[in-house]
């Protein structure tokens, strides 16, 4: 019997804690699993030994997790430095391993969290403690190496898509020029951005889409949208936060200082950035900026099923691993098939995942570099399937009472 | 048997197509109704004669009306000016009523559009012509007189709490101080905002809300969120865009001259500015600011079941009304009893609807105005149960085909 500890990190998605109900629900059931620990915070609830004992938890409250957007053990975004720069931090975590007596740990989250993975599972084997180490991947951003998506790419892209659908029939209904501005999530890789070519394809909008991946051309953006104005009234957009200039600065930023030097446009984001720049040139049209925000990676309502069930199977599978004695893996799928489609569960060697962002490829990106081809959407089209049902009280979403601090004896 | 004409005017909704089906699949059946017209785009669709005639649409289309968001016939921003002022209008109208055969006209809107159904419904027995003119209520804003709630409130509401619901979990996740501040619609009357108070109930979230009811107060503001922080780390804020001074300015447009004097900071909504202020109060505080735009109204996936199943029988109601001969007036609905929910349908003169402004009431705020009291969360609540099922397509909702320039024999 050995003692488990699971934390999560990085930014939340919807489905983050359908992987942690996947693996705490099995590792409860499971006779090679005694005590199972989640640290509240990441790294950081390790180094506090700040737990909660899942254990003492009701049943309940851990599927709820199942449907509760963000992370119910709370997040961080704390990045282990190497080993000779801060070794401190990591006689810390091998102590508390030793105190609890860990054997199994994992961590949810991106390429940062990967990282932690693959260094501690060195490091524990350097120091000579029986400790299994696992990565249960998560991100909206689709960056992570190997693996075909992640888990909670599908859920925010559903939203996305959903959300501009619904959208788009608002942008139509008034007799005038119209361009609408919609700004996605996604820094360094415009998945989320590219995404929303399902919704051009069932309803009519985007015309327009700009990835990170493409380096930003003001004119050649003007012009993409006449080419639109050219044969409808309306025009609607879906961009990248993370657009920049091929000298690297970002739109938003640049931006900015081409209004002021104050740093006031910092207010807002790319698009109502951009949107102020298209008021000067098509004065006669009423544009309009939507920032999807938190909204994007919080809409548990709106998940995709797929998605949730892939979140909660890789949690599942990575206890497997673990207690196959796989250290210093990943969780991980790998799809066979798009039409049907069809994928396989597998583990990964994490150091092939840590430190490497995943980009749009060549491929799936239109000649004309605004629009997704059609081996893009085959990609996109099964990620965001399905319906979810949300647990509820009088109507209103009934999330899990585990959030961070929660004790379950008080 | 008598031709039909209907319209819909002003800012869209996830339930305006609601009371559109109602009332065009009713009328279709009935043995009393020849001709059924659509006017694309309000007014301004009669003044054009540019109409879909919906007995050449096919049915399954008029039904997915039911269940997709924002006008499928158009909307406009027209307020009819007074007869005395603008006959030329007034005598077009006629003309195409004449000219159409037209004996029944419906006209779904908020109080603009009542008015033009009150100048109308007078203007037609002074002209001696055979025409009931009936008002269909629509608006996310809540705020029209007599009736107990809008259609399309309850949907809006609904959106509104769920997503807070989720935010919230999005915004505990960091073991940080956090301010989130999320802008809802409403100019003049706070109703939106005010329903957040039903997520304070459920998911813990807001702690405070600000209505355009009560003059806003910078430094009561910053006082009530020190109170929070007092508590917590986390300090969750609503606020209707309309929110203003004691003076009558905006908070978002004071707030703009007070940063620059170029209206630069029109780049941003009132929480966008808000935010930018509490930063310099709070610079060790992590600070969200997230409107909720054209999405709430949008937002047909997240619709209230009740909401749409009125907004329908609103339109069904209406039709029965003009049929019995009963003009100048409005479909309506009264509350009998929150708790069980009870509704009674009725028609009133539309003259006691139009051009009022009907605002959230002062037993609805509570004594610090910065929240609100339970006889409010009681009159929200029953508004926003219930899950609407969506038709779809390849997991992508699929709306109605009608919309404005629709040609069904295209």
């Amino acid at each position: 019997m050995k003692n488990l500890l699971v934390a999560q990190s990085g930014g939340p998605s919807s489905v983050i804690n359908s992987s942690l109900a996947g693996l705490v629900i099995d590792a409860l059931k499971s006779e090679k699993v005694d005590k199972v620990y989640g640290a509240f915070h990441g790294v950081e609830g390790i180094f506090k030994e700040n737990f909660l004992l899942f254990n003492d938890v009701p049943m309940d409250e851990i599927r709820y997790m199942k449907t509760t957007p963000s992370s119910a053990l709370g997040s961080c975004r704390y990045k282990l430095k190497d080993y000779d720069v801060n070794k401190d931090e990591y006689d810390k975590i091998m102590e508390v391993f030793k105190k609890y007596d860990i054997g199994l740990f994992f961590y949810i989250g991106g390429n940062d969290s990967m990282d932690t993975v693959n260094k501690l599972s060195k490091l524990v084997v350097e120091k000579g403690l029986d400790v299994t180490v696992v990565g249960i991947p998560k991100t909206i951003d689709n960056d992570l190496n190997v693996i075909d998506h992640t888990p909670g790419f599908g859920s925010c892209a559903k939203y996305i898509n959903w959300s501009i659908a619904e959208m788009y029939r608002d942008a139509i209904c008034y007799d005038k020029k119209q361009i609408t501005l919609v700004e996605v999530m996604g820094r360094n890789a415009g998945w989320l951005a590219a995404s929303a070519c399902v919704a051009t394809e069932y309803s009519g909008a985007p015309d327009l889409i700009y990835l990170p991946e493409i380096n930003f051309d003001m004119d050649k953006f003007k012009s993409d949208i006449d080419k639109v104005f050219a044969k409808s009234k309306k025009c609607f957009i879906v961009i990248s936060e993370g657009i920049h200039y091929a000298d690297g600065k970002y739109v938003g930023e640049s931006e900015a200082q081409a209004h002021d030097g104050f740093g006031h446009a910092k207010l807002g984001g790319t698009a109502t950035l951009l949107k102020a720049k298209l008021e000067e040139i098509h004065p006669d049209a009423k544009i309009q900026a939507i920032e999807l925000s938190i909204l994007q990676r919080s809409a548990q309502h709106c998940a995709s099923l797929i998605d949730t069930e892939e979140a909660f199977d890789l949690g599942r599978k990575g206890l497997q691993y673990a207690l196959d004695g796989k250290t210093g893996m990943m969780s991980c799928l790998i799809r066979k098939s798009s039409l049907p489609y069809e994928i396989e569960y597998t583990c990964v060697p994490v150091s092939e995942v840590a430190n490497f962002e995943k980009v749009v490829p060549p491929e799936y990106i239109n000649a004309e570099e605004n629009g997704i081809t059609r081996a893009g959407f085959e990609y996109f089209l099964p990620l965001i399937q399905g319906q979810v049902e949300v647990n509820k009280l009088d109507g209103m979403p009934r999330h899990t009472k585990i959030k961070p601090g929660y004790n379950p004896k008080a």
